[in-house]
């Protein structure tokens, strides 16, 4: 399998790129080589690299605005957390389904997801091609969220593992997932090489509740039980104290910036200028749709950008390329994935823009754009592994999807308000 | 000129509109009548009002990347001005024409503008079919913001103004014009039955340096000098004190949120927790392409509603309706017209959202999607004046236009970095 794509602008400049069994393998001008596909952007599309959401939970899409303007904890009790105790299992698959076509449309072609009933999230994952971090759920309070649970799922599901799927393992936070049950976690990950994925303290609350449980902070408490390592990668991390900060160095951990969920359900700000000091890892992710409500990462770039701009006062704390970074190549760190980068060797994980669209007029500063100017619209092909999953702004089956997910959601009562 | 819009969604219920002569003339169900035009929905795109957007610089969208992450100061000096500098009619003309299918191609259908070259401003308008309240400028330093400019473009424009194009005076903010100047623009105003569009209490240096100046803060001295009333329509109002807010109130002017441009230059956080307790009519605007840098009022919203959700830590501060309202009725009211709601009577300016798309579904709550759900690619006809701006997507001419704009200011290296 052999894609071409001719005249596409990398770096100003106007390239060809072959693309075989999933990775870059040439860029240069006039590559003039057989390929089963091929894509002329005729000098008029720029390329980047495909978008890595480093956090998200898809099927909330079934939850989009059903609650909105809500205290954290009246939308969790009384609008989410019911509605969640009555998703099934193929609920699940068609709410990943269409998280996938949101974030395909986006410009992500990598996330990294956590949700449960991981078959129905596989399943889905797999049809719709993208690249995946399909998080096994530890949750004490729930059966689905078990141990036992977790074992069998990895032994089951990595007999068929597609190139695009990896497991992560997922304790769902340190108020939800007993100390046996982090360490035990931590184990399983180091034993068969697996990333964690974690909300870490996403609230002021968290830490409280924590100081009061464990007489610590929760990056401390984390610490204490050797949970910390690089593989780690933690959502949120709002309320962090200087000493953690340094820990989570010190471990060399992954964090994750949700800007929209944190300012929409006022979670707190992401510390980014104590954390730009520091030698860490920042990815950037949109969390799920029903707290942001949208599965876009440009929207997150700019907002992200925008909220440590305002909160610091200081337009310069960060800049288009730093975020633009977060979204992907400090994504694709993360995850431990060769993308996020455009060269030779790197997966052929591919966002086409079109420039003859009047969101990206002028083209003073690419990088500028994508982060401040609303690009979304000028994605005109998105590629993953090599294979085209959107062309000429459509994905295949794309109306098929909604048409039945319309039908199958509309008349069942117990979604609607 | 009668335009039958059939099987479209309006609060939930599929309905028809008739619009004649620029007016919304029938709504009610299965009207069969006669139209030159018509729009079939299908029960599958709901209306919406056309959104008002209160404060534009819309050439600017020609300096769009040029500068980012700076310093207010740093911008307007060294990017900013010296290319404003050299900007000619034709430059704003274009610039203008591309800001227009911009703004169209988010869903506004009126924009409340400011920048000079007038007439050229008045041609793009023109011929984009777009409502517009046009700025005749006031600026003291500048030869192109005189009195006597203002007089006679008054003159000359109002012979054939169309009914979609109105002037306002617009003096530019109170450090740029002298108070003689501003007591004959208020009378000028008044004298005309103009609108007035000035930016206000911006920054934190605006408020300093009026204190030294004239020993009052900037409402303050408009109150002082007579300028204030229902006819003024203020960007920005950040730097205000409980005694100012009072005054604006009393005098029943208007005030333009624009969340955006005021993260990204560090203007400051508009004070709509203290406003909002208030009776003032509050309008969103997107400010100018080169400090936002998009013209989409649905980023608007939803920016504009995480910014006091984190900024007051209370999510419950701003609801999806009150920045929907923003945009729409409220800015209606500020620009004196019949607009942003849609009734009988009122002006056809609408915008129809295809619930196809996947960032519309679920569709649960319409506000709650048009505000958080990045909605933008979903429109898919836009009306303005009872005329079809865009339909199925597509402007006519778009592609004509951002050709021409490419040709004419690609190889004009005054506008490159």
């Amino acid at each position: 399998m052999r894609l071409l794509i001719k005249n596409v602008i990398l770096e100003n400049k106007k390239i060809d790129i072959l693309v075989e069994k999933g990775k870059i393998s040439k860029i240069g001008k006039n590559l003039n080589l057989k390929a089963n596909e091929k894509i002329d952007a005729k000098g008029e599309k720029a390329v980047i690299p495909g978008l890595i959401n480093c956090h998200s939970h898809g099927a909330m899409i079934l939850f989009r605005g059903i609650a909105e303007d809500l205290p954290l904890k009246e939308w969790l009790e009384k609008k989410i957390w019911p509605r969640e105790a009555k998703l099934t299992e193929d609920d699940v698959y068609w709410g990943t389904k269409l998280a996938i076509l949101e974030m395909i449309k986006s410009g992500i072609t990598t996330f990294n997801e956590m949700y449960w009933f991981e078959e129905a999230q596989f399943a889905a994952i797999k049809e719709m091609g993208i690249r995946a971090f399909l998080g096994l759920v530890i949750l004490d309070f729930l059966p689905m969220g078990s141990k036992e649970k977790v074992e069998k799922l990895a032994q089951k599901l990595k007999r068929n593992l597609p190139p695009t799927i990896q497991f992560t393992i997922a304790p769902h936070a340190i108020y939800t997932v007993s100390k046996e049950n982090l360490i035990w976690a931590k184990n399983f990950a180091k034993k068969h090489k697996l990333l964690i994925h974690m909300h870490l303290a996403e609230t002021e609350n968290e830490v409280k509740d924590c100081l009061k449980k464990y007489k610590m902070r929760p990056v401390e408490f984390l610490e204490k039980i050797g949970f910390l390592n690089k593989n780690c990668i933690f959502a949120h991390c709002i309320w962090l104290s200087d000493r953690e900060i340094e820990i989570l160095e010190k471990r060399s951990c992954h964090l994750v910036y949700n800007p929209t969920s944190n300012m929409k359900l006022v979670s707190g700000i992401f510390p980014w200028k104590k954390i730009k000091k520091r030698k860490l890892n920042v990815c950037l992710g949109t969390d799920g749709p029903a707290s942001n409500n949208s599965l876009n990462l440009f929207l997150e770039m700019k907002i992200g950008a925008l909220l440590q701009k305002i909160e610091n006062k200081d337009p310069t704390i960060i800049s288009a390329k730093e975020i633009f970074q977060m979204a992907t190549k400090n994504g694709a760190k993360a995850l431990r994935i060769e993308a996020g980068q455009i060269k030779v060797g790197k997966l052929a994980d591919l966002v086409l823009i079109d420039l003859n669209k009047i969101e990206a007029f002028p083209n003073y500063d690419l990088i500028s754009n994508l982060v401040y100017s609303d690009l979304k619209s000028c994605i005109s092909e998105v590629i993953c592994d090599g294979k085209i999953l959107m062309r000429d702004g459509k994905i295949e089956n794309e109306k098929e999807i909604i048409k039945r997910a319309k039908k199958r959601f509309l008349d069942d009562e117990s979604f609607g308000n």
